[in-house]
């Protein structure tokens, strides 16, 4: 496969492209991360998303731990082809670190954030060894 | 109105937030953009999106030219509380400046970026004076 589609990603200085990822079907926005060049190659080819894990410093295949992948359905570029929007499907129905669905579980009122979503699984038996 | 919920937000070095804004009803993801501190304020008090812009490096008041305003209908901020959702509506049905839906509109086929959406008004029309 041909390697210039990742050449059309305008990369920051760091080398990074933001990336949105949302849920096929509900439309819901799961999570927002970072992707370098060999994430989004090894997204495009092995159809789940991995991201570029900016405080470890290095690729993090998502749902590696947790067994909560995500499974690429589509992968889109904006109109200034320095963001990417992907559309998958969520193994295990929780995107979140929380154990959350999603990471967006707060919401602004009047001048209070107020958590709205419920922990679908306590992380501590997602991630435990 | 107290603005200790905008001390919540962890902004970047730069004291910017990542902004994706997503169409309400539809649910689609619309553009992804950046806040300060001021232009999140301004977006809660006045009920439209105000952005950022890195490139021309002041506010940003999403449709001053265009007529194409976003009005907000929900607030959202992520679980590390640096990346804010926005739902919002999108008047005239256009959010990015090619005079298209939105801003994603390149999909990934194999190896090469396509075009699926349409331009639904020409840019010129737009921002005519």
């Amino acid at each position: 496969m041909s390697e210039s589609w990742l050449s059309k990603v305008n990369w920051t200085h760091d080398g990074l492209v933001p990336v949105i990822a949302q849920e096929t079907g509900t439309g819901k926005v799961l999570m927002f991360a970072w992707m370098n060049r060999e994430a989004l190659k090894r997204t495009a080819e092995c159809g789940e998303a991995v991201y570029w894990s900016r405080s470890r410093k290095k690729l993090w295949h998502k749902g590696e731990e947790s067994g909560h992948v995500q499974k690429v359905k589509e992968i889109r570029l904006d109109c200034d082809e320095d963001v990417i929007l992907l559309e998958v499907e969520q193994i295990g129905g929780i995107a979140c670190h929380t154990g959350r669905h999603d990471c967006f579980f707060q919401k602004l009122e009047s001048d209070t954030w107020i958590i709205d979503a419920p922990v679908i699984k306590d992380p501590a038996e997602i991630y435990k060894k």
